[in-house]
Protein backbone atom coordinates (compact mmCIF):
# COMPACT_ATOMS: atom_id res chain seq x y z
CA UNK A 1 0.00 0.00 0.00
CA UNK A 2 1.41 3.19 -1.04
CA UNK A 3 0.59 6.54 -0.50
CA UNK A 4 -1.18 8.27 -3.26
CA UNK A 5 -0.29 12.21 -3.74
CA UNK A 6 -3.04 14.93 -3.52
CA UNK A 7 -2.76 15.80 -7.34
CA UNK A 8 -2.97 11.59 -8.21
CA UNK A 9 -6.09 11.91 -5.84
CA UNK A 10 -7.39 15.34 -7.46
CA UNK A 11 -6.69 13.52 -11.02
CA UNK A 12 -8.74 10.11 -9.99
CA UNK A 13 -11.79 11.57 -8.43
CA UNK A 14 -12.02 14.41 -11.62
CA UNK A 15 -12.11 11.63 -14.43
CA UNK A 16 -15.85 10.78 -12.94
CA UNK A 17 -18.61 13.20 -14.40
CA UNK A 18 -20.65 13.20 -10.87
CA UNK A 19 -17.99 14.19 -9.15
CA UNK A 20 -17.04 17.03 -11.48
CA UNK A 21 -20.67 17.95 -11.17
CA UNK A 22 -19.87 17.84 -6.85
CA UNK A 23 -16.73 20.17 -7.63
CA UNK A 24 -14.50 18.22 -5.35
CA UNK A 25 -10.82 19.31 -4.97
CA UNK A 26 -8.46 17.91 -2.56
CA UNK A 27 -6.99 19.64 0.34
CA UNK A 28 -5.76 17.07 2.13
CA UNK A 29 -4.34 13.19 2.38
CA UNK A 30 -2.24 11.67 4.97
CA UNK A 31 -2.32 8.82 7.17
CA UNK A 32 -5.18 10.28 8.87
CA UNK A 33 -7.23 10.48 6.04
CA UNK A 34 -8.03 12.78 3.30
CA UNK A 35 -9.83 15.85 3.36
CA UNK A 36 -12.32 17.29 0.35
CA UNK A 37 -13.86 20.30 -0.30
CA UNK A 38 -17.35 20.01 -2.43
CA UNK A 39 -17.97 23.48 -4.42
CA UNK A 40 -21.94 24.23 -3.95
CA UNK A 41 -24.49 24.72 -6.88
CA UNK A 42 -27.62 26.56 -6.39
CA UNK A 43 -28.64 22.65 -8.15
CA UNK A 44 -28.06 21.06 -4.43
CA UNK A 45 -31.01 22.87 -2.78
CA UNK A 46 -33.98 20.87 -1.67
CA UNK A 47 -36.26 23.12 -0.14
CA UNK A 48 -36.78 26.20 -2.27
CA UNK A 49 -37.90 28.53 0.69
CA UNK A 50 -35.93 27.04 3.38
CA UNK A 51 -32.77 26.85 0.80
CA UNK A 52 -30.69 23.91 2.30
CA UNK A 53 -28.60 21.31 0.67
CA UNK A 54 -30.59 18.04 -0.27
CA UNK A 55 -29.73 14.89 1.68
CA UNK A 56 -28.94 12.86 -0.97
CA UNK A 57 -25.94 15.36 -2.12
CA UNK A 58 -24.92 14.87 1.44
CA UNK A 59 -24.78 11.41 0.58
CA UNK A 60 -23.07 11.04 -2.38
CA UNK A 61 -20.27 13.40 -0.61
CA UNK A 62 -20.21 10.91 2.28
CA UNK A 63 -19.98 8.17 -0.28
CA UNK A 64 -16.91 10.09 -2.55
CA UNK A 65 -15.40 11.09 0.32
CA UNK A 66 -15.01 7.44 2.18
CA UNK A 67 -14.07 6.12 -0.87
CA UNK A 68 -10.91 8.63 -2.02
CA UNK A 69 -9.76 7.47 1.83
CA UNK A 70 -9.57 4.04 0.69
CA UNK A 71 -8.00 5.15 -2.93
CA UNK A 72 -5.11 6.94 -1.02
CA UNK A 73 -4.29 3.69 0.00
CA UNK A 74 -4.75 1.21 -3.08
CA UNK A 75 -4.74 4.01 -5.91
CA UNK A 76 -7.70 3.11 -7.32
CA UNK A 77 -11.37 4.08 -6.38
CA UNK A 78 -13.21 0.90 -5.04
CA UNK A 79 -17.10 -0.55 -5.27
CA UNK A 80 -19.59 1.02 -2.85
CA UNK A 81 -21.19 -2.36 -1.41
CA UNK A 82 -23.53 -0.27 0.96
CA UNK A 83 -23.31 3.15 2.57
CA UNK A 84 -25.33 4.41 5.55
CA UNK A 85 -25.75 8.35 6.35
CA UNK A 86 -27.30 11.02 9.09
CA UNK A 87 -28.39 13.64 9.14
CA UNK A 88 -27.47 16.45 11.83
CA UNK A 89 -28.41 19.21 10.44
CA UNK A 90 -30.10 21.79 7.65
CA UNK A 91 -26.59 22.31 5.65
CA UNK A 92 -27.44 25.70 4.36
CA UNK A 93 -25.89 27.30 0.85
CA UNK A 94 -22.12 27.13 0.37
CA UNK A 95 -19.00 24.73 0.11
CA UNK A 96 -18.94 21.82 2.03
CA UNK A 97 -15.92 20.15 3.82
CA UNK A 98 -15.82 16.28 4.10
CA UNK A 99 -12.86 14.53 6.47
CA UNK A 100 -12.98 10.69 5.88
CA UNK A 101 -10.78 8.05 7.07
CA UNK A 102 -10.80 4.34 6.79
CA UNK A 103 -12.17 2.22 9.80
CA UNK A 104 -10.91 -0.97 8.66
CA UNK A 105 -9.03 -1.98 5.38
CA UNK A 106 -9.73 -5.59 4.22
CA UNK A 107 -8.68 -7.46 2.13
CA UNK A 108 -12.02 -8.49 0.27
CA UNK A 109 -13.69 -5.51 2.17
CA UNK A 110 -13.23 -2.61 3.79
CA UNK A 111 -15.28 -0.14 6.15
CA UNK A 112 -14.29 3.77 5.70
CA UNK A 113 -16.21 6.74 7.37
CA UNK A 114 -16.91 10.73 6.54
CA UNK A 115 -17.92 13.74 8.04
CA UNK A 116 -19.34 16.77 6.52
CA UNK A 117 -18.96 20.12 7.64
CA UNK A 118 -20.58 23.66 6.66
CA UNK A 119 -18.76 27.09 6.43
CA UNK A 120 -18.88 27.75 10.06
CA UNK A 121 -16.74 24.22 11.02
CA UNK A 122 -20.84 22.94 12.20
CA UNK A 123 -21.19 18.98 11.74
CA UNK A 124 -23.91 18.59 8.99
CA UNK A 125 -23.77 14.94 8.45
CA UNK A 126 -21.36 11.76 8.45
CA UNK A 127 -21.73 8.71 7.90
CA UNK A 128 -20.15 4.93 6.15
CA UNK A 129 -19.70 2.92 3.75
CA UNK A 130 -18.51 -0.71 2.89
CA UNK A 131 -16.06 -1.14 -0.17
CA UNK A 132 -15.15 -3.77 -2.05
CA UNK A 133 -11.51 -4.01 -1.94
CA UNK A 134 -10.78 -7.53 -3.16
CA UNK A 135 -7.82 -6.91 -5.83
CA UNK A 136 -9.34 -6.50 -9.22
CA UNK A 137 -8.96 -9.75 -11.78
CA UNK B 1 -54.10 10.53 6.66
CA UNK B 2 -55.59 11.37 3.57
CA UNK B 3 -53.97 10.33 0.02
CA UNK B 4 -52.41 12.44 -1.86
CA UNK B 5 -52.98 12.59 -5.83
CA UNK B 6 -50.04 11.95 -8.54
CA UNK B 7 -50.49 15.32 -9.74
CA UNK B 8 -50.12 16.84 -6.32
CA UNK B 9 -47.20 14.46 -5.33
CA UNK B 10 -45.61 15.63 -8.64
CA UNK B 11 -45.98 19.54 -7.83
CA UNK B 12 -44.81 18.88 -4.35
CA UNK B 13 -41.60 17.03 -5.66
CA UNK B 14 -41.10 19.72 -8.47
CA UNK B 15 -40.32 22.41 -6.06
CA UNK B 16 -36.82 21.01 -5.36
CA UNK B 17 -34.17 22.41 -7.26
CA UNK B 18 -32.37 19.06 -7.01
CA UNK B 19 -35.14 17.05 -7.56
CA UNK B 20 -35.79 18.79 -10.56
CA UNK B 21 -32.07 18.09 -11.49
CA UNK B 22 -33.00 14.23 -10.90
CA UNK B 23 -36.12 14.83 -13.67
CA UNK B 24 -38.51 12.83 -11.33
CA UNK B 25 -41.66 11.92 -12.61
CA UNK B 26 -44.50 10.33 -10.51
CA UNK B 27 -46.04 7.49 -11.96
CA UNK B 28 -48.07 6.00 -9.66
CA UNK B 29 -49.49 6.59 -6.02
CA UNK B 30 -51.47 4.30 -4.07
CA UNK B 31 -51.97 2.04 -0.95
CA UNK B 32 -49.15 -0.07 -1.66
CA UNK B 33 -46.82 3.16 -2.14
CA UNK B 34 -45.54 5.42 -5.10
CA UNK B 35 -43.34 4.63 -8.46
CA UNK B 36 -41.06 6.79 -9.56
CA UNK B 37 -39.37 7.56 -12.54
CA UNK B 38 -35.36 9.13 -12.19
CA UNK B 39 -34.68 10.68 -16.17
CA UNK B 40 -30.74 10.02 -16.56
CA UNK B 41 -28.40 12.81 -17.70
CA UNK B 42 -24.98 12.18 -18.41
CA UNK B 43 -23.66 14.24 -15.42
CA UNK B 44 -24.62 10.48 -13.38
CA UNK B 45 -21.66 8.70 -14.71
CA UNK B 46 -19.25 7.72 -12.24
CA UNK B 47 -16.71 6.11 -14.39
CA UNK B 48 -16.29 7.49 -17.81
CA UNK B 49 -15.26 4.38 -19.32
CA UNK B 50 -17.46 1.91 -17.52
CA UNK B 51 -20.57 4.65 -17.53
CA UNK B 52 -22.61 3.35 -14.81
CA UNK B 53 -24.50 5.81 -12.64
CA UNK B 54 -22.96 7.05 -9.29
CA UNK B 55 -23.75 5.64 -6.19
CA UNK B 56 -24.53 8.79 -5.01
CA UNK B 57 -27.67 9.15 -7.78
CA UNK B 58 -28.71 6.38 -6.40
CA UNK B 59 -28.65 6.90 -2.56
CA UNK B 60 -30.65 9.95 -3.77
CA UNK B 61 -33.06 8.59 -5.65
CA UNK B 62 -33.71 6.29 -2.33
CA UNK B 63 -34.05 9.00 0.23
CA UNK B 64 -36.41 10.95 -2.75
CA UNK B 65 -38.59 7.80 -3.40
CA UNK B 66 -39.12 6.99 0.46
CA UNK B 67 -39.21 10.43 1.58
CA UNK B 68 -42.17 10.90 -1.15
CA UNK B 69 -44.03 7.46 -0.14
CA UNK B 70 -43.96 9.29 3.36
CA UNK B 71 -45.35 12.30 1.52
CA UNK B 72 -48.40 10.79 -0.07
CA UNK B 73 -49.42 10.01 3.23
CA UNK B 74 -49.04 13.03 4.80
CA UNK B 75 -48.98 15.93 2.32
CA UNK B 76 -45.31 16.91 2.74
CA UNK B 77 -42.30 15.70 2.34
CA UNK B 78 -40.18 15.50 5.64
CA UNK B 79 -36.76 15.56 6.87
CA UNK B 80 -34.34 12.24 6.65
CA UNK B 81 -33.06 11.50 9.85
CA UNK B 82 -31.35 8.52 8.32
CA UNK B 83 -30.79 6.88 5.18
CA UNK B 84 -28.94 3.58 4.38
CA UNK B 85 -28.53 1.91 0.28
CA UNK B 86 -27.47 -1.17 -0.45
CA UNK B 87 -25.64 -1.65 -4.20
CA UNK B 88 -26.83 -4.64 -5.96
CA UNK B 89 -25.78 -4.50 -9.87
CA UNK B 90 -24.08 -1.39 -12.04
CA UNK B 91 -26.43 1.09 -13.42
CA UNK B 92 -26.27 1.45 -17.08
CA UNK B 93 -26.90 5.16 -18.33
CA UNK B 94 -30.91 5.06 -19.09
CA UNK B 95 -33.95 6.01 -16.60
CA UNK B 96 -34.23 4.70 -13.37
CA UNK B 97 -37.43 3.26 -12.24
CA UNK B 98 -37.78 3.57 -8.02
CA UNK B 99 -40.71 2.07 -6.14
CA UNK B 100 -41.48 2.78 -2.69
CA UNK B 101 -43.00 2.42 0.34
CA UNK B 102 -43.43 3.05 3.95
CA UNK B 103 -42.67 -0.04 6.32
CA UNK B 104 -43.89 1.84 9.44
CA UNK B 105 -45.86 4.97 10.20
CA UNK B 106 -45.04 6.57 13.63
CA UNK B 107 -45.55 9.56 15.13
CA UNK B 108 -42.50 10.87 15.71
CA UNK B 109 -40.63 9.12 13.32
CA UNK B 110 -41.04 6.27 10.38
CA UNK B 111 -39.75 3.93 8.27
CA UNK B 112 -39.97 3.71 4.19
CA UNK B 113 -37.61 1.86 1.52
CA UNK B 114 -37.30 2.08 -1.53
CA UNK B 115 -35.70 -0.23 -4.95
CA UNK B 116 -34.27 1.05 -7.67
CA UNK B 117 -34.58 -1.06 -11.48
CA UNK B 118 -33.29 -0.19 -14.38
CA UNK B 119 -34.26 -0.11 -17.77
CA UNK B 120 -34.45 -4.23 -18.10
CA UNK B 121 -36.12 -4.16 -14.74
CA UNK B 122 -33.14 -5.58 -13.27
CA UNK B 123 -32.60 -4.41 -9.23
CA UNK B 124 -29.74 -2.24 -8.99
CA UNK B 125 -29.91 -0.46 -5.68
CA UNK B 126 -32.17 -0.62 -2.46
CA UNK B 127 -32.27 1.02 0.72
CA UNK B 128 -34.18 2.50 3.58
CA UNK B 129 -34.33 5.58 5.06
CA UNK B 130 -36.08 6.60 9.16
CA UNK B 131 -37.54 10.00 8.69
CA UNK B 132 -39.28 12.32 11.17
CA UNK B 133 -42.26 12.93 10.84
CA UNK B 134 -43.71 14.41 14.22
CA UNK B 135 -46.21 17.77 13.40
CA UNK B 136 -44.45 20.45 12.29
CA UNK B 137 -44.81 23.09 14.96
CA UNK C 1 -27.74 -23.66 -5.53
CA UNK C 2 -30.11 -26.75 -4.02
CA UNK C 3 -32.40 -25.82 -1.57
CA UNK C 4 -31.62 -26.92 1.87
CA UNK C 5 -34.62 -28.43 3.71
CA UNK C 6 -35.87 -28.02 7.33
CA UNK C 7 -34.51 -30.38 8.92
CA UNK C 8 -31.07 -29.26 7.56
CA UNK C 9 -31.26 -25.83 8.29
CA UNK C 10 -32.68 -26.40 11.77
CA UNK C 11 -29.25 -29.06 12.22
CA UNK C 12 -27.15 -26.37 11.31
CA UNK C 13 -28.57 -23.13 13.29
CA UNK C 14 -28.88 -25.31 16.08
CA UNK C 15 -25.01 -25.72 16.17
CA UNK C 16 -24.60 -22.14 17.66
CA UNK C 17 -24.15 -21.93 21.06
CA UNK C 18 -25.83 -18.34 20.74
CA UNK C 19 -28.63 -19.70 18.50
CA UNK C 20 -29.67 -22.49 21.24
CA UNK C 21 -29.45 -19.50 23.45
CA UNK C 22 -32.27 -17.63 21.19
CA UNK C 23 -34.08 -20.62 20.83
CA UNK C 24 -34.53 -20.88 17.31
CA UNK C 25 -36.78 -23.45 15.83
CA UNK C 26 -37.30 -23.26 11.45
CA UNK C 27 -40.51 -23.01 11.05
CA UNK C 28 -40.55 -22.54 6.82
CA UNK C 29 -38.34 -22.67 4.00
CA UNK C 30 -39.12 -22.16 0.37
CA UNK C 31 -38.41 -20.01 -2.73
CA UNK C 32 -39.45 -17.07 -1.19
CA UNK C 33 -37.71 -17.23 2.18
CA UNK C 34 -37.48 -18.85 5.65
CA UNK C 35 -39.69 -18.60 8.67
CA UNK C 36 -38.03 -18.89 12.18
CA UNK C 37 -39.21 -18.56 15.77
CA UNK C 38 -37.45 -17.41 18.48
CA UNK C 39 -38.31 -18.82 21.80
CA UNK C 40 -38.69 -15.88 24.61
CA UNK C 41 -36.79 -16.07 27.46
CA UNK C 42 -36.78 -13.70 30.66
CA UNK C 43 -33.34 -12.65 30.20
CA UNK C 44 -34.27 -10.95 27.15
CA UNK C 45 -35.65 -7.89 28.96
CA UNK C 46 -34.43 -4.62 28.65
CA UNK C 47 -36.36 -2.64 30.87
CA UNK C 48 -37.23 -4.64 34.37
CA UNK C 49 -40.77 -2.46 34.81
CA UNK C 50 -42.04 -2.36 30.98
CA UNK C 51 -40.63 -5.69 30.67
CA UNK C 52 -39.88 -5.09 26.71
CA UNK C 53 -37.44 -6.85 24.67
CA UNK C 54 -34.06 -5.30 24.73
CA UNK C 55 -33.42 -4.22 20.74
CA UNK C 56 -29.91 -6.61 20.91
CA UNK C 57 -31.70 -9.49 20.78
CA UNK C 58 -34.24 -8.25 17.85
CA UNK C 59 -30.99 -7.45 15.89
CA UNK C 60 -29.47 -10.84 16.45
CA UNK C 61 -32.62 -12.33 15.55
CA UNK C 62 -32.80 -9.96 12.31
CA UNK C 63 -28.66 -11.13 11.84
CA UNK C 64 -29.67 -14.68 12.27
CA UNK C 65 -33.15 -14.96 10.23
CA UNK C 66 -31.77 -13.01 7.01
CA UNK C 67 -28.00 -15.25 7.45
CA UNK C 68 -29.73 -18.31 7.48
CA UNK C 69 -32.32 -17.19 4.46
CA UNK C 70 -28.99 -16.98 2.95
CA UNK C 71 -27.94 -20.33 4.44
CA UNK C 72 -31.18 -21.56 2.64
CA UNK C 73 -30.05 -21.46 -0.69
CA UNK C 74 -25.94 -22.21 -0.22
CA UNK C 75 -25.65 -24.81 2.74
CA UNK C 76 -24.20 -22.99 5.21
CA UNK C 77 -24.33 -19.68 7.11
CA UNK C 78 -21.88 -17.07 5.91
CA UNK C 79 -20.13 -13.92 7.87
CA UNK C 80 -21.99 -10.93 8.27
CA UNK C 81 -20.56 -8.25 6.82
CA UNK C 82 -22.96 -5.26 8.64
CA UNK C 83 -26.71 -5.22 9.50
CA UNK C 84 -28.53 -2.46 9.88
CA UNK C 85 -31.84 -2.35 12.40
CA UNK C 86 -34.84 -0.43 12.64
CA UNK C 87 -37.27 -0.79 15.81
CA UNK C 88 -40.67 -0.41 15.08
CA UNK C 89 -43.23 -1.00 18.17
CA UNK C 90 -41.72 -2.27 21.75
CA UNK C 91 -41.82 -6.48 21.80
CA UNK C 92 -43.19 -7.60 24.77
CA UNK C 93 -42.19 -10.80 26.46
CA UNK C 94 -43.42 -13.43 24.41
CA UNK C 95 -42.05 -15.60 21.32
CA UNK C 96 -40.96 -13.75 18.17
CA UNK C 97 -41.29 -14.87 14.45
CA UNK C 98 -38.78 -13.52 11.99
CA UNK C 99 -39.35 -13.98 8.36
CA UNK C 100 -36.07 -13.45 6.09
CA UNK C 101 -35.67 -13.45 2.27
CA UNK C 102 -32.75 -12.25 0.18
CA UNK C 103 -32.89 -9.54 -1.17
CA UNK C 104 -29.89 -9.84 -4.17
CA UNK C 105 -27.49 -12.90 -4.05
CA UNK C 106 -24.05 -12.02 -5.24
CA UNK C 107 -20.77 -14.13 -6.06
CA UNK C 108 -18.68 -12.07 -3.61
CA UNK C 109 -21.58 -10.43 -1.24
CA UNK C 110 -25.04 -10.67 -1.12
CA UNK C 111 -28.12 -8.70 0.61
CA UNK C 112 -30.69 -10.37 3.16
CA UNK C 113 -33.83 -8.97 5.02
CA UNK C 114 -35.72 -9.79 7.76
CA UNK C 115 -39.16 -8.51 9.71
CA UNK C 116 -39.83 -9.72 12.78
CA UNK C 117 -43.11 -9.89 14.51
CA UNK C 118 -44.89 -10.39 18.10
CA UNK C 119 -47.26 -12.76 19.37
CA UNK C 120 -50.21 -10.94 17.78
CA UNK C 121 -48.80 -10.30 14.41
CA UNK C 122 -47.52 -6.58 15.00
CA UNK C 123 -44.31 -5.81 13.45
CA UNK C 124 -41.55 -4.79 16.19
CA UNK C 125 -38.72 -4.56 14.45
CA UNK C 126 -36.87 -5.47 10.44
CA UNK C 127 -33.89 -4.83 8.67
CA UNK C 128 -30.81 -5.60 6.35
CA UNK C 129 -27.36 -7.44 6.52
CA UNK C 130 -24.82 -7.99 3.79
CA UNK C 131 -22.75 -11.34 3.73
CA UNK C 132 -20.36 -12.58 2.68
CA UNK C 133 -21.27 -15.35 0.40
CA UNK C 134 -18.06 -15.59 -1.54
CA UNK C 135 -17.07 -19.66 -2.18
CA UNK C 136 -14.83 -20.88 0.86
CA UNK C 137 -11.32 -21.38 -0.15
CA UNK D 1 -27.44 18.22 31.21
CA UNK D 2 -25.81 17.28 33.76
CA UNK D 3 -22.67 14.35 34.19
CA UNK D 4 -23.56 11.19 35.28
CA UNK D 5 -20.93 9.30 37.66
CA UNK D 6 -19.95 6.06 36.98
CA UNK D 7 -21.78 4.95 40.01
CA UNK D 8 -25.15 5.91 38.95
CA UNK D 9 -24.53 4.22 35.05
CA UNK D 10 -23.67 1.48 36.37
CA UNK D 11 -26.81 1.19 38.43
CA UNK D 12 -28.34 2.29 35.47
CA UNK D 13 -26.98 0.14 32.82
CA UNK D 14 -27.47 -3.40 35.66
CA UNK D 15 -31.30 -2.78 36.17
CA UNK D 16 -32.05 -4.27 32.71
CA UNK D 17 -31.89 -8.24 32.76
CA UNK D 18 -30.10 -8.28 28.79
CA UNK D 19 -27.81 -5.90 30.06
CA UNK D 20 -26.82 -8.17 32.96
CA UNK D 21 -26.03 -11.17 30.85
CA UNK D 22 -24.46 -9.04 29.28
CA UNK D 23 -22.35 -8.63 31.94
CA UNK D 24 -21.16 -4.67 31.56
CA UNK D 25 -19.21 -3.09 33.72
CA UNK D 26 -18.46 0.83 33.42
CA UNK D 27 -15.10 1.73 33.49
CA UNK D 28 -15.01 5.05 31.89
CA UNK D 29 -16.98 8.15 31.86
CA UNK D 30 -16.46 11.64 31.14
CA UNK D 31 -16.91 14.29 28.45
CA UNK D 32 -15.48 12.23 25.37
CA UNK D 33 -17.45 9.08 26.39
CA UNK D 34 -17.68 6.00 28.18
CA UNK D 35 -16.11 2.88 28.25
CA UNK D 36 -17.56 -0.55 29.21
CA UNK D 37 -16.64 -4.55 29.44
CA UNK D 38 -18.76 -6.88 28.35
CA UNK D 39 -18.08 -10.30 30.19
CA UNK D 40 -17.38 -13.16 28.14
CA UNK D 41 -19.82 -16.08 28.46
CA UNK D 42 -19.90 -19.45 26.64
CA UNK D 43 -23.30 -18.99 25.23
CA UNK D 44 -22.36 -15.83 22.87
CA UNK D 45 -20.19 -18.70 20.67
CA UNK D 46 -21.58 -18.61 17.14
CA UNK D 47 -19.43 -21.40 15.80
CA UNK D 48 -18.61 -24.71 18.01
CA UNK D 49 -15.34 -25.18 16.36
CA UNK D 50 -14.17 -21.83 15.74
CA UNK D 51 -15.32 -20.66 18.66
CA UNK D 52 -15.78 -16.66 17.81
CA UNK D 53 -18.73 -14.75 18.88
CA UNK D 54 -21.94 -14.12 17.40
CA UNK D 55 -22.37 -10.96 15.71
CA UNK D 56 -25.94 -10.46 17.60
CA UNK D 57 -23.69 -10.43 20.83
CA UNK D 58 -21.79 -7.67 18.56
CA UNK D 59 -24.76 -5.64 17.57
CA UNK D 60 -26.13 -5.96 21.60
CA UNK D 61 -22.83 -4.09 22.74
CA UNK D 62 -22.51 -1.56 20.17
CA UNK D 63 -26.48 -0.36 21.14
CA UNK D 64 -26.00 -0.84 24.67
CA UNK D 65 -22.41 0.97 24.91
CA UNK D 66 -23.97 4.13 22.41
CA UNK D 67 -27.23 4.31 24.21
CA UNK D 68 -25.50 4.67 27.38
CA UNK D 69 -23.17 7.48 26.28
CA UNK D 70 -26.06 9.43 25.84
CA UNK D 71 -27.62 8.25 29.20
CA UNK D 72 -24.01 9.41 30.71
CA UNK D 73 -25.25 12.99 29.29
CA UNK D 74 -29.21 12.98 29.84
CA UNK D 75 -29.21 10.54 33.54
CA UNK D 76 -31.48 7.87 31.48
CA UNK D 77 -30.95 5.26 28.45
CA UNK D 78 -32.83 6.25 25.62
CA UNK D 79 -35.43 3.97 23.06
CA UNK D 80 -33.38 2.99 19.72
CA UNK D 81 -34.52 3.80 17.02
CA UNK D 82 -31.86 2.37 14.45
CA UNK D 83 -28.25 1.12 14.85
CA UNK D 84 -25.78 -0.54 12.64
CA UNK D 85 -23.13 -2.49 12.97
CA UNK D 86 -19.87 -3.53 10.53
CA UNK D 87 -17.96 -6.46 11.54
CA UNK D 88 -14.25 -6.14 11.08
CA UNK D 89 -12.64 -9.28 12.95
CA UNK D 90 -13.79 -12.50 14.69
CA UNK D 91 -14.37 -11.84 18.00
CA UNK D 92 -12.57 -14.73 19.80
CA UNK D 93 -13.69 -15.92 23.48
CA UNK D 94 -12.43 -13.06 26.65
CA UNK D 95 -14.32 -10.09 27.61
CA UNK D 96 -14.85 -7.03 25.03
CA UNK D 97 -14.58 -3.33 25.89
CA UNK D 98 -16.86 -0.88 24.22
CA UNK D 99 -15.20 2.48 23.60
CA UNK D 100 -18.85 5.06 22.96
CA UNK D 101 -19.46 8.75 22.23
CA UNK D 102 -22.00 11.16 21.21
CA UNK D 103 -21.67 11.88 17.43
CA UNK D 104 -24.35 14.89 18.09
CA UNK D 105 -26.98 15.58 20.49
CA UNK D 106 -30.37 16.17 19.24
CA UNK D 107 -33.92 17.73 20.88
CA UNK D 108 -35.33 15.15 19.24
CA UNK D 109 -33.09 12.57 17.56
CA UNK D 110 -29.26 11.86 18.41
CA UNK D 111 -26.54 9.48 17.38
CA UNK D 112 -24.08 7.90 19.07
CA UNK D 113 -21.23 5.58 17.67
CA UNK D 114 -19.64 2.09 19.63
CA UNK D 115 -16.23 0.21 18.83
CA UNK D 116 -15.41 -2.88 20.21
CA UNK D 117 -11.85 -4.08 21.20
CA UNK D 118 -11.03 -7.68 22.20
CA UNK D 119 -8.44 -8.76 24.37
CA UNK D 120 -5.65 -7.43 22.40
CA UNK D 121 -7.15 -4.01 21.48
CA UNK D 122 -8.06 -5.50 18.28
CA UNK D 123 -10.88 -3.80 16.42
CA UNK D 124 -13.59 -6.15 16.05
CA UNK D 125 -16.61 -4.32 15.30
CA UNK D 126 -18.09 -1.03 15.36
CA UNK D 127 -21.27 1.15 14.65
CA UNK D 128 -23.95 3.65 14.93
CA UNK D 129 -26.92 4.12 16.48
CA UNK D 130 -29.93 7.23 16.18
CA UNK D 131 -31.95 7.15 19.76
CA UNK D 132 -34.86 9.03 20.77
CA UNK D 133 -33.76 11.66 22.67
CA UNK D 134 -37.08 14.30 23.12
CA UNK D 135 -37.97 14.78 26.73
CA UNK D 136 -40.37 12.35 28.31
CA UNK D 137 -44.05 13.46 28.38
Amino acid sequence: MNETGIARLQELITRGPFNRWLNFTVLRSDDAGIEVRAGWREDWVVNPERRYTHGGILAAIVDVAADYAIAAKLGRPVPTIDVRVDYHKAAMPGDLIAKARIVRMGSQYSTAEASIFDQEGALVASGRGTYFTAPPK
